[in-house]
C-alpha cells in the first residue's frame, strides 16, 4: 500500500456529491489481492466502505445538503433500473465501471448520491466512538452478513450455521441472532473472534475444518444438518464444507468472494438444497425504522465490535498487515475530524 | 418394456397398505433409460405415479379404509423425520431404498401408507375421466410443476419463464399461474404442447433454444431476464439457458432430473440470482382446502389435459413409445376398473 495526492474528485453529474471521509476500513476481500492471490492494477484507488460528512452537492441532489453524516456503501443504487428496483442495487444496470473504489481518502465522488447514500439521521458529535465504528459496519460487513442470513433464510427457532469469522462472519452470527435463531453454529479457531462470535450471539464455537468440521456440526445437529449456512469466506473449502451441512431443503447463503468452481450442484438438487447469495444492498437493509442504522443508534446492535485496530490514512499498509496477519478481526482507517 | 406375473405384494410393515391400482402413467424422467442413456435394471418394476383403491391395510394403518380412493405419490412421506417435518418427504430419511417404483402394475405396496397416500375426498364412481385424470397428475408432475414455481418463487404480478414442454413443464406453467404470475413465456416449439401451454396461461410462446432462446426472452422481457424461472428439462442445454435468464436478484426452480454438471454457480453469485429445486413433495402441495386436489375437485384446475394418449397395461410399451416419439404429451395406463 502506497499513500499518494491524488487530484481532488469532482462533481462530474448533477446527482454526485463529494464527501469528506472521516472513517473507512479494510475489507477481508481486499486481502485477496494484497496476498498477491487476486490481480489489481498497481496505482488504482482502494477501499470501498466509508463514513463521511457531504462537502458538496450537485445541482440534481435533493435529499442531501452539505454537512450530512453519510454512510457510503460499497454499492451504488440508481433506485430506477429492475436490479435497484427489485432490492439489488449491488446489480445495479447503472451502475460505473469500477465505480466502487476509492474510499481510503481524504475525498471522494458517489454518484447517484441521492439514492446511494445513506444519511443518518443523528448529530454525529454526539454518538460514541463505539457507535460511530458500528455505522461504519453498514457500508459492507454488516449488510453482507444480514445479507447472508437473509439468503438462507435463517427462521425463528432454526439453527445456522456460520463459515467465516472474519467481519462478515461474525456479522452474519449477529444476524443469524437478529433474524432469530435459536441455534448458531460458528466455525472459529481463533480465541478473539470466538469472543466476538458469542457476543454476538453464537450458542456452539466449532474450531475444526474439513471433513472433520462438516462430521461435528452433523453431530450437533443430530445428523440432520442446519436449517440455515452462512457461507462467508468463499474459498473451496469452506463452501464445500458449507453446502454439506445443509439439512434435506435447508438454505446456504453465500457472500463470500467465491474462489471454487468446483461445486456440485446435482447433489444439492436431490437434497433439496437452495443456494442463494451475492453481493449484498446496503440500502436495503440499512434504511427504515427497522433497518440497520435505527438498531444500531438505539443501540440494539453493537456491530463496531469487530473493530479491533485503528489506523490513520499514513498507516494504511499496517492496516492491511494486521488483518492480513490476524492480528486484526478488522482495521479502521480514521481520516477527517467531524 | 415387458409384462409379466409376479408375486402379489404383500403387507410387510403394520403401515403398510396394499392399493389395487385403477390408473398409472409413463414419466418423462422413465425416458433417460427407456432410451438408453440411463440405466435400469432389466427386470426391475417400473412406474411410480398412480391413483388407485386401498385394498388392504396394515395394523398400525389409522386414516385409511379399504375401499378409499387415493392417489399414490412418487414419494414416501415417513410423517416424523426432520425431513418430513420441514415438508420435504422427498428427502425423508426413513425411505427404504428403491421403494419408489412398480407402480405400473394391478396391485402395490405402499408403506407409511397413513402419511404418504393422499386420500380423495370424493365418491371416485361420480367423477369424470377429466377430472380422475387430474388427479392422477398429482401423483408426481403437477406437485413436480408446481414445486419448480414455488422454487422459482413467482409472485402475483412477475414474470416466469418455464424451460421444457413435457408433462412437468406444461403443469409448471398451470403453477406459475396459480401463484400469480402475470407473464408466462413457455419454451416451446411443438405445436400441440404449445395450445396445452396456451390453455393453461402462458402469455408467450418462445420456440427456439440455445442462444437464441435466450436471446428471445431478454428481448420479451426488455433486457432484464425473468423474476422466476423453471426448469423442468434437466439437460445442459436447458439448464444453462435458464440460468442465463434470470434478472438480477431473480430464483431458478429447477426440477428437471439434472444431466449436466457444468454449472457456472460464480456467475449466479455475481448476478445474486438463487438456485433451488430438487424432487418435490407430494402432500404438502395435494392437501389441504387450499391443496392441488380440492382444486382439482372444485374445477378450479385441469392439469390432467396433458395426458393425450391411453394404453392398457398390455400396451405398456406403446405407452412408452408413443412419449419417446412425442406423439402423446403424457401416456395413461388404465389398468383397473373403479
Amino acid at each position: 500500500m502506497e499513500v499518494h495526492e491524488v487530484p481532488m474528485p469532482e462533481i462530474r453529474k448533477p446527482g454526485d456529491v463529494i464527501v469528506r471521509v472521516i472513517k473507512a476500513c479494510v475489507c477481508g476481500s481486499d486481502l485477496w489481492w494484497f496476498r498477491g492471490i487476486g490481480q489489481r492494477q498497481h496505482g488504482s484507488l482502494t477501499g470501498h466502505e466509508a463514513l463521511g460528512v457531504v462537502e458538496r452537492i450537485g445541482d440534481d441532489v435533493h435529499t442531501l445538503q452539505e454537512g450530512d453524516f453519510v454512510i457510503v456503501p460499497f454499492t451504488h443504487c440508481c433506485g430506477e433500473c429492475a436490479a435497484c428496483k427489485a432490492g439489488f442495487e449491488s446489480n445495479c444496470f447503472n451502475a460505473e465501471p469500477g465505480g466502487n473504489a476509492g474510499y481510503q481518502a481524504e475525498y471522494m465522488r458517489v454518484y447517484s448520491a441521492d439514492t446511494s447514500l445513506v444519511k443518518v439521521p443523528a448529530d454525529p458529535h454526539e454518538l460514541s466512538d463505539e457507535t460511530i465504528a458500528s455505522l461504519l459496519t453498514v457500508a459492507d460487513v454488516m449488510c453482507t452478513g444480514y445479507h447472508a442470513a437473509t439468503c438462507a433464510r435463517v427462521q425463528p427457532g432454526g439453527t445456522a450455521v456460520v463459515f467465516g469469522d472474519g467481519g462478515v462472519g461474525l456479522c452474519g452470527v449477529l444476524s443469524a441472532k437478529l433474524q432469530g435463531a435459536e441455534r448458531i453454529i460458528a466455525m472459529s479457531r481463533y480465541e478473539d473472534r470466538q469472543q466476538v462470535a458469542r457476543a454476538f450471539g453464537a450458542t456452539d464455537i466449532v474450531p475444526e475444518r474439513g471433513d472433520e468440521a462438516v462430521s461435528r456440526v452433523m453431530e450437533l445437529t443430530d445428523g440432520i444438518g442446519a436449517d440455515s449456512v452462512l457461507e462467508c469466506v468463499g474459498t473451496e473449502q469452506s463452501t464445500l464444507s458449507a453446502l454439506a451441512v445443509a439439512r434435506p431443503g435447508g438454505f446456504i447463503g453465500r457472500v463470500g468472494v467465491p474462489h471454487t468452481t468446483n461445486i456440485d450442484v446435482n447433489n444439492l438438487f436431490w437434497r433439496n438444497v437452495t443456494l442463494s447469495g451475492g453481493p449484498a444492498s446496503v440500502t436495503p437493509y440499512a434504511n427504515g425504522k427497522n433497518g440497520l442504522v435505527a438498531k444500531i443508534l438505539n443501540g440494539d446492535i453493537n456491530p463496531g465490535m469487530i473493530f479491533t485496530a485503528d489506523f490513520d490514512l499514513d498507516h494504511v499498509q499496517d492496516a492491511y498487515e494486521a488483518m492480513d496477519e490476524r492480528r486484526a478481526i478488522k482495521s479502521m482507517i480514521s481520516i477527517g475530524a467531524l
